[in-house]
């Protein structure tokens, strides 16, 4: 099909021609002696991007999931008990990961479209008087739909009953997106992904580690090699890795955090939640509903917009693709063909969600979804020209 | 500014991935044995576009510009007499280059918005009757105010008095996305550049001439070295260049053709009119008007769309560049800040006009332009949609 | 350093420039319909460079370590007693990820520099008459010290005694260099690196396994997630993935398996022979040894060289890199110190070959190491220039 | 053929990474408001390589053959008497092009091998006391024979009889790699093309031109369009071009100078000597000889290499191609079949230099030409080692 293909699934997402250009490069000796002044510089900045001073950055050469299992195997041992909410695909995900590396999870359910419960969990942890929860889990952002968690709120009730199990965030869609504090909120363990707001391929699992939960990965926990944060830290140390690391993709990372931090970490939020205001101004428009079911649970980096009942929404991802080259997300799971997803995250901007906009408007007429065609971008146009000012000014500034 | 560049002015286009990597090889030895095993073949499928099996294609190292010279200094010589019209900036340039090289140019002036007027050169080329009249130029498509003349109607109009003038045809911005008849119109000399319907970084100049224009080439004629087609000639038949070839641009055209033969030169030429089409409907809902004055003279590559007296056009160009990333084309001498253009040619898709579209509403409603945001974007969407269907039926074809 | 660095270390290799390309590419949606089209190709090609139509393959996105992890912990209990020797650095690696996951590991001792010790390999399952051996490893190159082993051979031992113990191959600079036959020798767990013969940039695991080794994944084995055989056969089967595939990677995948494929995998080891046995020349031109204790242990993919009592290696390896720009490897752990290694694999030819002798003539010159200038160089051009009559003779055929 | 080829041909020359990722992005917006931004700088850092501060730098998107034609039509006309020297087949198309535009070319033939004959040009210039000569034409170094003549004697020799006439320069092979003074040796019109020194795909023409040049430049010359001196001034002044520019080799450009300016030109032209004087080691201990007649005026960008007679130069050209991917220069015109040429110009360091070195002994001795395997490559390597050690000083210092 001529032209560019439109990509708008929540990741991976759009890549900058400047991070493109960063991995087009020969391949390198990682044993070299300049290889660690390269390095070393990835890890400081990378742990700014967390907003950690005091964690520690891993860079594995794997994807979001095995970030997840690093965290995991890492720091806890069979048995474990793990306190975690299933709120969607990703966080499900998590889960059956925990069990089958022998934890023992408790799993609370809630409906899709909902976040993390922080109420039972404040109740379950106010419970576990004889302190049995190890971890605690939280999916940051579920991209399955669309669902922003409270992070900080989930600290504040750990802390309310001084409860000391470790705080695990899953921030895979978060994390250089959506403002994610590490340090602040007092994380343990955070897991992002290199093909999402990292605007990289997908192949590396970024995780960062509290001292506390360093100090926890001293003792033997579950079976692990490839992931052991053991092995990374006494390589990493002098600028090298265990065993050979994605030296292309290093060199992409390289970029990335360049533009990152150019950008502003606060501006690059702004910007998501701009741009995500767009699309939730178009969906109003079209008079459709998110997934989301509370404001509170935005979010900036995917929309999980539901069909009217009686259609299809894989139907409308499928011709958004076949006929226009839109990428757009399928449901998942429990919201197979009742969602589909609009990714807005990464190397984005305003007339890039007024295409997404417009060849969903078409998809959706296409698959005789009642809606007026131009409504769902004027109301996102509207909302860029009158946000565009304070931009105007702000850039100028 | 994240996010990609919209890039809408007509030329350079958004060049293909798959020609941007062809270029990105290494340098190589123009002189090897292989080289013409893959030269050879460019000129073969360069004929196929400009529709002639009886011409020869020439590649130059150069502009479009080079390309006007190389036909014009190898076939005519200074005092001959020729006849063109100035129907924008881009045919007066053509007739100044003429008069740089000492040629006695009738240039007809029309109102800018109209084609090649064939009657008056119908009447000129009667009155001719010592046949001084060596060479009659149109400008098949006039990038500065978007008008596609009829090439075949001045053909007919030479071949109705048994003109034996030159047919020379400014195809820059047309070959390859319009349809052009090089043998079946009988032009003597077409003129191609690689950054339009080529999808190439602009530095390649294309010249087909036909066995006419190659006899008359035989004679001295205007003093030339870097554009002689005799150097070219001697050396082409076997596949090297008389001078160092572009040998990076090379390797894209072969990905260029490649794509373009492989969607069919009608495909091509039946897509740039369908998305032609979505611009003006888009037009005509902003009840705004174009530069071009008559239905039958619209471009399917560019429209330049007039603002209203009393508006700058220049402005709209400027807030649609610097506040939402989206280059458009500005209107050029006669009819600057009175027209801006869309460039709608290349790798282009129904999206990628729809971003230009809904970029240019928000950039003309910030310049005070009134028109309801989204109503182009509706309609080029509508226009979109409806043709769709036709559309899946051919494909599946 | 002006001009391109020299890299022949034994992987990361030199990347052709066809599979640089390959990647250059834009990100893509791995759930697209088109997606298993292009990706079930790969499955049945990489079966092809392993040698088997029994097995099935599978692509990790982690380094050859995740490979190793992966065929562990898909087959294998904590407890179950496994065969292995450290015959090198990454044979001993091997051994410490097993007893990491909670394998018992009977690890056999040999001087570096001799391959698989496969008599006594022989006494020891001849002796498991309880057949507690559920596993044994054999390390096809040793990447540490230029040693290939025998693998045929250990599968002979075990047929010799009905040994049902499952055969585990480390062929991460082996396969696609040296030739690897998985279904001949009845291998049933091999596994592959991106970045040695294949080409490509280190992160992909490349991982096949016999229908013995899949029958024996189907009851509960070690924990593991990340690297689960039936996530990914599950998901496999219909060209898709459990989490986010390295989607650039496996485009970068096709193209070296069209290169491999193209060349034929006869002549591509063939070409690694012919290339070795070059710089055996050259080290035994310069009076040096191999680490290697015996030609038929001799590496075709990297040369581990001793440098003479009294120097000091990575002297040399040092002056190469900064003085030269050329990358070596260097010795480790038990030979660190001791020899340089030299890799000489991947898409390399006999001028590349001349380059990393010339520089290392040069090197190990300047680090006082006696030895004629051009020797080497000579000794190797000599050998590719008496092969390099039936190699034309062979091409033309 | 499996590996990288390697490009000694006398241009295109090796381009580094860093060049060719400049160049490999998207189009863009040659009006865009930002664009001048980035050309000014461009004109003022060639204006640095040049060695001009009076003069203008111009950029014209054509091959050197286009640069000499710029450099003669802006600033001579017809009739105009020009002295030249033929001292090889690049001095020759020189004459031939200069012939082309109705000059008259008083044209001293000398012998192959040869460099421009100072005394001779004194000669006719004193004899010319009616100042008929307009123009006096060097070519700096002569790609062809391997032949760098001295322009700041010609000077000299112009100085000596106060002779107003133009001093024009081919510096194609020479600027940027070997020492050009233009303000210091009075030059007035100078030509470089990208793809030597400036190690660019061949297709950008450098000129720069002094204020005389300018001056002279002011009144009608030859006919011209596309090399106009004045369309381009009047554009390139705001930062912009008089028609589509070669955006993506313009960013090329950028990285071209950039590193031209970060390793120091005059570590640049040292940096060609000792790689030069390396070649000339290798010539010497093959026993054959340059082309070049005297140490004077042995080029340091590229050597011709006499085949002893009963031989044919083509053949060994051939050899190294097919045999082992090494792109020699064949012998042009009056040399063919008796020279061979090694390219070592741009990108190219100690190592690449032996590579090619270490292809031509092969290719050499496979032609039957005897010599010693590896002499000419330990003879440059001694002279690379003598000279490392003073280098390593300077570098750190």
């Amino acid at each position: 099909m001529p032209g560019r293909p439109a990509l708008f699934i929540p990741g991976p997402t759009n890549m900058p021609d400047a991070v493109r250009r960063a991995m087009d490069v020969a391949l390198e000796d990682h044993r070299s002696p300049d290889f660690p002044a390269f390095t070393l510089g990835l890890f400081q900045d990378l742990k700014k991007v967390f907003k950690t001073r005091n964690g520690q950055a891993f860079i594995f050469p794997a994807s979001g999931t095995g970030g997840w299992e690093a965290a995991i195997t890492n720091t806890l041992s069979p048995g474990d008990k793990v306190l975690a909410a299933r709120i969607g695909q990703f966080s499900h995900l998590w889960i059956d990961l925990c069990q089958r590396h022998g934890l023992d999870v408790d799993a609370v359910d809630v409906e899709w479209g909902e976040g993390t419960p922080v109420e039972r969990f404040a109740e379950k942890l106010a419970a576990d008087t004889k302190r049995q929860i190890k971890a605690v889990l939280v999916c940051h952002n579920e991209t399955a739909t669309g669902v922003t968690s409270d992070v900080a709120a989930v600290r504040k009730a750990m802390d309310a009953v001084g409860h000391p199990a470790l705080l695990y965030v899953d921030g895979v869609s978060s994390v250089a997106s959506i403002d994610f504090r590490m340090d602040e909120w007092d994380v343990d363990l955070a897991v992002a992904g290199s093909q999402k707001g990292f605007m990289l391929p997908p192949r590396l699992a970024l995780v960062a580690a509290s001292p506390k939960a360093l100090e926890a990965a001293r003792t033997p926990k579950c079976a692990r090699c490839f992931f052991d944060f053991a092995d990374m830290t006494r390589t990493n140390k002098d600028g090298y890795f265990p065993y050979t690391p994605a030296t292309t993709l290093l060199r992409g990372l390289r970029a990335s955090l360049d533009l990152l931090l150019a950008e502003g970490l606060e501006n690059v939020f702004d910007r998501h939640h701009r741009l995500a205001e767009g699309v939730r101004k178009a969906v109003a428009a079209w008079e459709l509903k998110l997934c989301a079911k509370q404001p509170r649970w935005y979010s900036d980096t995917v929309s999980a917009i539901r069909v009217p009942d009686g259609f299809d929404a894989n139907e409308v991802v499928k011709i958004a693709y076949h006929r226009y080259g839109l990428s757009l997300g399928v449901g998942l799971s429990k919201v197979a063909g009742k969602v589909f997803r609009i990714g807005h995250l990464g190397d984005l901007n305003e007339l890039m969600v007024l295409t997404a906009l417009a060849g969903s408007e078409m998809a959706l007429r296409d698959a005789g979804i009642p809606l007026a065609l131009g409504s769902g971008v004027a109301a996102a146009q509207e909302h860029f020209r009158q946000t565009a000012h304070a931009l105007d000014v702000a850039r100028a500034a």
